[in-house]
C-alpha cells in the first residue's frame, strides 16, 4: 500500500476487495506509466532525481509495460488498491528504493486525473476513426441509391417520396456532429493536472509547464483544487456517447423495421443475423436490436456519473473512483457498436424496386400538387384544403391519386390543368425538388462528393 | 449454435463477440439446469422422454453443474451465444442426441424468463439476509447509546437534541421497508413462464402446472406472449436496489460527516479506512464514500433497463438481453454494500460525550420552552415568536440559553416562571418527550426490544 | 411567514420566488386541511383546544376549502412559501389568534409528510380506476377478436400466428401487475407521520393513535426522525408510474406500427388522430406517439427524485421540497395517458381479415411442424434442423410452405406423412395449441370471462 | 387547426387537451414570428408574396407580438395545438386569407426546429451572462480572502491548509468551462433548418441562404430529413445545464456545511435564509439546499429527452413535442439558480479567523514536512513513512505537531534539524507553495487579476 505509516491495523480483506479499482483501472496502465515518465524527467530537471536514478526509473517502467503486454506480469486485481499501487510496487521490486522517489510532489489525485485525460485523448481519436468508417459505409451505399425511391416518413406515416441515399445521408450528418462533439470534449480536456498534488500544489519547484508539454497538453491547469475534483471531461465524453448511441439506435430501429415482413425492404446477411432455438424459419436482426438495447446502458452510465458528482464537496472524494466503470463501459459500448453497424449495413441487401410501384400515384405525392396550386396563386392554406379534399375523394373511391381524372379534379377545384396530372406520378418526383438539402439527385450526388473529400 | 438449419453463412466472429451474453449469464447456470431438470421430468410424464432418457439427461445435467463448480469445465465466453447454448452443447457432448430432446416445447425465450425468475427468488432471499444483519448491527450499537446525546438536524442545522440510538433506529425502519419491498418483488415474480415457448405456447400437451410446482412457483403465467416479453420483475428488483442504496448513501454521508474534524464524533477502525499516498496524516472514510458513490451506478442500472424496455413491441426482442448486465451489477453493488456497512459501523468508535457539554443550554432546546408556553395557554404561534425573541436576546449577548436569567426572560415575556429554567438545560431532555416515536429512552428501549424479537 | 421571530431582515423577494412551493403544493390543500382538522380534534382531546376553539378552527378550515373550490379565494403563488403558510395565514385572517394554536406540537415537516401520504392514497385509487378502465377496453376488443389472426412477433419478425385477443390480453396481464404494484405502494405508505414534529416528537402528550385512526392510516410511524426524512412512498409511486408507462409505451409503439402503411392493420378514428400542416394526405397517430414520448418524462421524474434523495443526511432538508414537482408530473402523465389510450384503442378499427391470407402457408407455421416430428420421435434439435431445411427449400423456390408437395417434403425427410400437410395451413392453427396461456380460442375465451368477473 | 381538409371528425377535446403544446411553446412566440418574417421576406423575393402582401403579413405579425406583450391578446392553451397554430389563426383574423400564404413551402416540422434553434442562441447568451455574474461574485469575495486560511479537504478530511480565495477560484474555473460548453452548444446549433419543409425540402425555389442569413445562422442545414429529426442541440444544452448544476450543487453542499454549527465558518444573510415553523432558533440555508435539490430535476430532464429520442425512426415524430418541457424546465432551473447563488454568497459573512488557530500545528501540515525530507534526499516513500510515524507519535500523546520537540522528532528520524520546526507552524504555509495553480497568495492574486480582465 502507498500509505499506512500511521495505521495500526491492516485494511480488512473485505474492504480491500470492495474498494480496489484495479479490475477497472488496469486499462490506464500505459498512460499511467507515460505520465510517470514525464514526471520523472521533470524531477530530474529540478534536481530531485539524478541522471542515473532517472534512467533506472525510466527503464523499470518500460520493462513493466513490456511484461504487461507480453503477459509475463499478471497482477491480480484483489492484491492492489489500484493501477498506481500495482505499478509502484512492481517498480520497487525491480529497482528498489529509488522507486520511492517517483511519487515526489505527486499524489494519486493528480496522477489519476492526468491518466484519465491522457486516456480520453486516445479514446476520442479512436471513436472518431470508427465514426468516419461508418460514414464511409453509409456513403458507399448512398452512391448506389441516389435514385432508389422509398417513402419518407413523419409520424411513421408515409409523407413524401425520398431516396435511400438522401435518407442515409441524414445519418452522415449526425455522425459529423458526433465528431465535432468529440473535438469539443478533447478541447475542454486539454489541460494537464500533473503537479497539482493532492489538491494544493507543492512546496517543491515542480515544473508543470514541462510535464504539460511533454504529455502534449496545451497547458497546465490553473487551480490545483479544481484539478483533482474535476470530472467534467468524463461527463462530456459520456454525453458524446449518449448522443452518438441515440443516433445509432435510430438507425437500428429503422433496420429492424425495414427487415420486417411488413416492410421487406432490406435483407440482412446471414453473417450478421441469428436464428431461433425454437422456430426454424426465423432470421433475426439481432445486431440492430442489441445496439438499440445497449443505448440504455450508456444513458445509465451518464446518470451514474452525474449522480455521483452531484453535491460532492471539494476536492477529491473516493466516490470519484466510480467514474471509470461508467466511462469505460459507455465508451466500449459505443466504440464497438460503430463497426458492428458498419458491417451490418454494408452487407445488407436493399430491394431497390420495393417501393417504386407502390409509390406510383401514392397520397404522399399530395404536397407537390399543393405547391403547384400555390404557384397558380392559391394561398397555401387553401391549397392544403383543396388537396385534402382530393385525397378524401380518392380514399372514398379507393383510388390512387393517379387514377383520378382531370375532370374529377376539376370538380373539386376548377383551376386544375392537364399538366398538373404529372405531379401525381412518381416519375421525376425527386428531380422536382429545388431546395438545398432536398433529395434532388443532383444535389444528393454533390453532397456525396463533398463528404468523400472531407472524410478522411 | 441452437439454430442455423436455414442459414448459409456462419455468424461473423465479430457479431458473435458483440452478441454473446455468456460472459454475464453464466451466473444463471445453476438455475438454468434446475429449470431444465423440471422440464425434463415433465417431458417424461407426457411421454416425450422415456425413463432411461430422463435419467441420462438428469445425470448429464448434474455432471455439468458438478464440473462447473469444481472448475473442470471452463467454457469460454466467446465460444457460446449464451448459457443455454453452452449447457446444451456440453450435454450433447456428454450424452449424445438424446440431449436434443430436452428443448422440446421450449424456447430460449421462456427458458430465460424462467431462469431469471428462479434467480430473483434466491437473490431476494440473500439480500434480505444482509439487510437483517445490518439491522442487527444498528441495534447492537443502539443498545449502547439510548442515552448518548447528539444534535438532531434539519437543514443540516441543529434542531433538537436526540439520542444516537434514536438516530440509528431511523435506519432500522428504512431497512424494514426495504425488506417489505423485496417481499413484493418476490410476490410479483412468483409465476412460472416455463411452457410459454417462443411466445405462443405449444401444440404439445406440456404440463405447465407440474413444472410450476416443481420449481416452487405459485402458478404458471396466464399469457405466453406476456411471459416472454415481461421484465417487470427485474424493474421491481432494480427499484428495490435503488431505494436500498439511497438509504445506505444517507447513512454513508452521515458517517463521512461524523468522522470529519469538524464533527469529530466517530472514529473509524483502521481496518475500515485508508490513508493517502501523499499526506501521511490522512485517514479516510473510503468505504462510506464508495457506498455513496456506488449509489449512482444503481440509478444508472435502473435507467438502463427502463430505457431499454420503453417502446419495445411484443414479444421478445434481443434488446432484452441487456437486462442481466444491469440487474446483476445493481444487485452485486447493493448486496455487497450491506455487509461493508455493517462491518464499518460495527467497528467504529462513537465519542459518547462529544455533544453533552456542547448541547447544554443550546438553542436547540428552544422548542421545548415554546411547548411549555403552550401549556401555559399561549397560542403556539405567539410562543414561537416569544422564544424567537429569547434566542435573539441570547445571540446578541453571546449567551447560551441557560445563561439567561429568569429576570431577563421575564423582560421578554412576564409569564416565565422559575421552573421553566429547567427546560433550558439538557438534563432530561430526552425523558421529557412524550409522543410515540420520539427519542424518549423508555420508548426507544422498547423499540429495540421489539426489533430484536422480530428480526431473525 | 410561519417563522421570523429571530430574523432581522425580510426574506429577499427573489429568494421568496425561488423557494416558494405554493405553485405546486396547492394541490395538497384539501388533504392539508383534512390533516389539520384531525390534528385539531386531537388537540382538543388532550386539552390544548377548548370546544369552542376547535369549532372555530374546524369551521374556518371548512370555509377555506369552500372558498378555494368556488374560486372566491385565489391566493397568489409568490405570496406564500407553501400551502401550509397560505392556509394558516388565511385562517388567522378568518378567526384571529386562535389559529395560532393549530400548529401546536406540529411542524411543517410532519405536516407535509402526512399530506403527501394522504394524497398518495387517493392518487393510487384514482390510478387503479383508470387502469381497470383500460383493461375493460382491451377486453371489449378482445371479445370480438378471439379468432382474428395476426402474426406474433419476436425480434420484429413473424414468429407464430396468434390472435388479436391473445395479443391484447398480454396487456391486461401487465395492467393487473400494475394494479398490484399500486397496492404495495399504498401498503408501504400506510403509516401516519403526524405527531412526529420537526423530527423529535413532542413534550406534549399528543395522541398519535387518534390522528392516525381518524386519517384512516393503519398506525402511526415508529420513529420521528425517519418520519420526516422518508420519501420512500414517493419513490415507490414513481416506480409504479415508470413501469406503467413502459407498458403503455409498448402498446403505443404497436399501434403506431399497426397504423403504418406497411402494416395497414388498424385505422385510428379521426377523433383520435391529427393531420399535417403541410401534407394534406397525412393522418397521424399522435396520441400514441405522445404517450410513447411522455414515457421519457416519467423516467426523468424518477431520476430527479432519486438523485435528490441520494446522500441526504437526516432529517428534513429543503431539497425534499422538489419531491412534489417530480411526483405530480409523473402521476398526471400516467394518470391522463390511461384514458387517452382507452379511447384511442376503443375507437380504432381493426382489419380482421388483414393477415388471414398472408399467413396461409407462412413460414411462421414451421414450429408446429417441428413439434409434429417430435411426436414422431425425432429429438427436437433434429426436428428443428429438418424444418430449417424445409424452409430453406421453400425460400429457394419462392414457395410458401403449403405449396410444397409431400414428395418434396419427403425428399428432405422421409418420415413426413400426408396428414402432416395440414399443419402447413393456417386452418385450426390456434385450436392446435394445447398449453395453458396459449392463444387457443377456448382458453382465451375462458381468460376473458375470468377477467370480466375480477375487474370491477 | 392547420390541417383537417381530409378529416371527417373533429379532434376529440380530450385529445386536444392531451396533445396541445401551447402551454409550453408559447415561449417561442417571439422567435416564431421572427422566423415567419424572415420566411415571408424570402417568399416575396421569389415572387410568392407581393410587396403589399409582405407588408400586411409583416405588420400583422408585429401587431401580434405587441398585443401579446401588452397582454391584450391572451390566447388560451387548450384552444390551440401549438404556438404556430395560435399565431397563424390570429394572423388570419387580422389580415384575412393572405395569412394563408405564409405557410408556403414550410411545415411545422422545419418551423419548430428553426424556432428552437433561434431560442437556443438567446438562451445560451442569457446563461453566459449569469455565469459571468457569478464568477464576478466569487472574485469579489476572493479578493478579500487571499490570505484567509481554511482547511483544504480530501475525503472530507483535512488535507492541507489553503485559502478561501484559492478555494473559490476553483469554482471560477468550473464556470469558465461551463461557458465554453455553451459556446459549443451554440456552434453546433448554428445551422438554419428553415426551408426543409416536412422532411423533403420543396418543389418551390425557396432561398434557404437568404433566410439563414437574415436569421443570423452561419448556413442552412444540408439534409432536410436530418433537419426536422435532429434534437442534438437540445441534448447539448441539457448536458450543459447538467454539468453547470453539478458545479452549483457542489458549492451548495459546501455552503450548507460551512454554515452548520460544526463548521460555523460562514453566516448567511437573513435575507437569504429561512426559519422553522416549529423551532424558533433555526436559521436554514434553504437557497443552497434548493439549488442542490433542483440539480436532480435537471438530470431528470436530460434522461427525459434522451429516452424520448432513443430508437425513434426518422423523421419527425410527435414524441419530439416533449423536448420543450424538458429543455425549458432545465434551462429555467439552471438560469435562475445562478443569480440566487451569486446573491447568497455575496451577502454571506465569512469568519476569516475561524481556522487560523485551529490549523496552527495541525496534522494537515505534515505533507510540507515530508517534502522537506525529500529535499534532504529521502525518497518520498520513506519520507511519507517517517512523517506517518511522527503523526502517530503526536496522536499517541495528544499533541499538535508544533508541540513536538526537536528531540522527539529526532528520536523518530535523526535527520531532522531545528529549521524544520518552522514547517509545523501555519505561518507562511501558503507562501511556501511554489507550483503554478497552488494557493500561493502571489499566484492567487495574479489569477484574480487575470480573471478580472477576461470576464466581461
Amino acid at each position: 500500500m502507498l500509505w499506512g505509516g500511521r495505521f495500526k491495523k491492516e485494511l480488512d480483506p473485505a474492504a480491500m476487495r470492495f474498494s480496489s479499482s484495479f479490475g477497472t483501472d488496469y486499462r490506464l496502465l500505459e498512460v499511467d506509466i507515460e505520465g510517470s515518465q514525464a514526471h520523472a524527467e521533470m524531477l530530474h530537471k529540478i534536481g530531485i532525481l539524478s541522471g542515473a536514478e532517472l534512467k533506472q526509473i525510466h527503464d523499470g517502467l518500460n520493462l513493466i509495460v513490456a511484461k504487461w503486454h507480453d503477459g509475463s506480469w499478471q497482477p491480480k486485481p484483489d492484491d492492489f488498491e489500484d493501477v498506481h499501487s500495482a505499478v509502484e510496487q512492481r517498480l520497487t521490486e525491480l529497482i528498489g528504493s529509488v522507486a520511492g522517489k517517483l511519487h515526489t510532489g505527486r499524489s494519486r489525485n493528480d496522477q489519476i486525473a492526468t491518466d484519465e485525460k491522457l486516456w480520453i485523448k486516445k479514446a476520442c481519436a479512436s471513436l472518431k476513426k470508427n465514426q468516419s468508417a461508418l460514414q464511409k459505409s453509409l456513403l458507399a451505399i448512398s452512391e448506389q441509391h441516389v435514385y432508389t425511391l422509398m417513402p419518407g416518413y413523419t409520424h411513421m406515416q408515409r409523407a413524401q417520396p425520398i431516396s435511400v441515399a438522401f435518407h442515409l445521408l441524414a445519418y452522415v450528418e449526425m455522425l459529423e456532429r458526433d465528431k465535432m462533439r468529440l473535438d469539443h470534449v478533447m478541447q475542454l480536456a486539454d489541460e494537464s493536472p500533473l503537479g497539482s498534488g493532492a489538491m494544493a500544489g507543492s512546496t517543491l519547484p515542480l515544473d508543470r509547464d514541462m510535464t504539460s508539454r511533454s504529455l502534449r497538453f496545451s497547458k497546465p491547469t490553473s487551480n490545483a483544487l479544481d484539478s483533482v475534483s474535476d470530472r467534467d471531461f468524463f461527463m462530456d465524453l459520456l454525453h458524446a456517447c449518449v448522443v452518438g448511441m441515440i443516433h445509432l439506435s435510430r438507425l437500428s430501429e429503422e433496420i429492424i423495421l425495414w427487415s420486417s415482413a411488413e416492410w421487406h425492404f432490406v435483407k440482412l446477411s446471414d453473417a450478421w443475423s441469428t436464428g431461433s432455438s425454437m422456430m426454424p424459419q426465423k432470421k433475426n436482426p439481432d445486431m440492430a436490436e442489441l445496439i438499440r438495447g445497449k443505448t440504455g446502458r450508456v444513458f445509465g452510465a451518464y446518470i451514474a456519473l452525474s449522480s455521483t458528482l452531484k453535491g460532492l464537496p471539494l476536492s477529491y472524494n473516493r466516490d470519484l473512483q466510480e467514474d471509470k466503470d461508467a466511462v469505460f463501459d459507455a465508451y466500449d459500448t459505443y466504440h464497438d457498436s460503430l463497426p458492428i453497424m458498419s458491417e451490418m449495413i454494408g452487407s445488407m441487401e436493399i430491394d431497390a424496386g420495393r417501393f417504386s410501384d407502390e409509390l406510383e400515384g401514392d397520397f404522399s405525392l399530395a404536397t407537390d400538387l399543393a405547391d403547384k396550386l400555390v404557384i397558380k396563386g392559391e394561398p397555401f392554406r387553401n391549397a392544403h384544403r383543396i388537396i385534402g379534399e382530393v385525397v378524401q375523394f380518392a380514399e372514398k373511391f379507393s383510388k390512387k391519386l393517379n387514377e383520378i381524372s382531370l375532370k374529377e379534379l376539376q370538380s373539386i377545384y376548377p383551376g386544375f390543368e392537364s399538366g398538373d396530372l404529372e405531379l401525381l406520378s412518381i416519375r421525376n418526383v425527386l428531380e422536382r425538388k429545388q431546395t438545398y438539402g432536398s433529395p434532388n439527385p443532383e444535389l444528393v450526388r454533390a453532397q456525396i462528393e463533398r463528404w468523400k473529400l472531407s472524410i478522411l
